[in-house]
């Protein structure tokens, strides 16, 4: 069984409770990766017996530092209509929310098509060199990463650059794509403030969201291949920063894109 | 009192509850304009006691039409914490929930601080001309929108442009500003795909994300001055497309950014 599989493995406890585990494989520095708790929370959707549709738009509101060990999912579908349903979560530990959530699904038709986000011209992930060592946080090494652009600052010197990151990434070792894995990868960026100013600075992803613009046999055909992963900050101010991205599979589609909001300490 | 007040305003029910009407001076044409629905949930929040901090990070999902008439709105602080709380929220027309939303507030300490997404090189607001009649939409007279790139279509003949739009925006009559109406601003650009492929196109949004960047003394400061908005698609694909967005006060700060998802028909 792939780490990540076992990692968002739930347990159902009836009526669209679901009893999960955080996961040593996948810890960050305080807790596990936020990617990760992402998948956990949605996954408790993707399993409910009256689920209709695949997901268009997910968010995840991260309330509060999971302890590690057990907590509980709770999935409920607020809306059904006749092809799109509104799914509410939230995650608990003990008697307290730790994670908000809301989904869309939706039974999704072919349609007349077109991106404005096409693919940025990078080398192929063959030529772009992996990481030369294991990282010390634990999720990282759960990932395949070959940075093209915006790597970690080379120093903590305070420098200022452009917080933008491109970089091929797949789960590590490989595993076939799905609504899950897409969303743990849409939170694989480092924070953009690292990047912007060389600086090691605290910080906490607050809201994510997803949009899905692949269904499942889209994110199928791309197996376990790379994605492109784009990221990049618009704006910095008073303790809050944001994050826009973008991930294509090498073919050039793009599957999903992402936003978050991040709090950072000075 | 001016028609946005109006709209939005809230009747308290107790314990987190409030009764709101759906308002004709922002009728779209069908049910009522998203943006002021939005700020409507908004507001339960925004005059909940409980209330701490100002709103950092605001989704919401529309899960059904509303129909013109009274609804209810449910705010329950799922999670509070020393400087952040976070917020699920209803809106029930009868038994039934239209809309699902989570709200994170915050309270917010002056940091360093930068932007990444400069405001475009354009024409003052006063160089730019409004629009030369009234809309038969009613929401849309309710705002003055002076465009500079990418208006409505010039005719509805199937030609395929870039999706972006820029235009100068303020309520109208003017209002100063607040985090409700910078709410109700954030979903007022048409939808992207009616300037794509200049085909009327039958949509619906689906789910709406605002960061907020400024806090309240920003946007008072900002008063009842224009406002920059910016909107771009970056994938239109199997009845869902996605939009983009910037709102910049006159001064060219970064006020909020916006992301939605949009049902379109064919």
């Amino acid at each position: 069984m792939h780490a990540f599989d076992a990692a968002i493995a739930l347990a159902p406890q009836g009526a669209g409770d679901w009893q999960g585990h955080t996961s040593p494989a996948y810890a960050n520095m305080i807790g596990p990766f936020g990617g990760v708790t992402a998948a956990q929370a949605l996954n408790a959707v993707l399993q409910h017996p009256q689920r209709l549709g695949e997901p268009i738009a997910f968010t995840v509101n991260f309330a509060a530092a999971l302890s590690d060990g057990a907590f509980l999912v709770q999935a409920r579908a607020a809306r059904t209509n006749r092809s799109t349903q509104h799914w509410v979560i939230d995650v608990r530990q003990g008697e307290r929310t730790v994670l908000t959530a809301t989904a869309v699904t939706a039974l999704r038709r072919e349609t007349w098509g077109a991106s404005e986000m096409p693919m940025p011209q990078v080398a192929p992930p063959v030529d772009v060199p992996p990481p030369g060592r294991a990282a010390s946080v634990q999720w990282v090494n759960r990932y395949e990463m070959r940075f093209i652009e915006g790597a970690l600052p080379p120093a903590w010197d305070g420098a200022h650059r452009s917080s933008r990151t491109r970089l091929w990434v797949r789960d590590n070792p490989p595993r076939p794509l799905d609504f899950a894995s897409l969303t743990a990868l849409a939170d694989v960026f480092f924070p953009r403030i690292w990047r912007r100013r060389a600086t090691m600075t605290p910080i906490g992803t607050v809201s994510m969201t997803i949009y899905f613009h692949a269904g499942q046999a889209q994110l199928q055909a791309a197996g376990s291949g790379y994605l492109l992963g784009q990221a990049q900050a618009q704006a910095f101010r008073d303790g809050y920063f944001d994050q826009t991205a973008q991930l294509w599979n090498e073919a050039g589609d793009l599957l999903a894109t992402s936003h978050q909001v991040v709090y950072y300490k000075e």
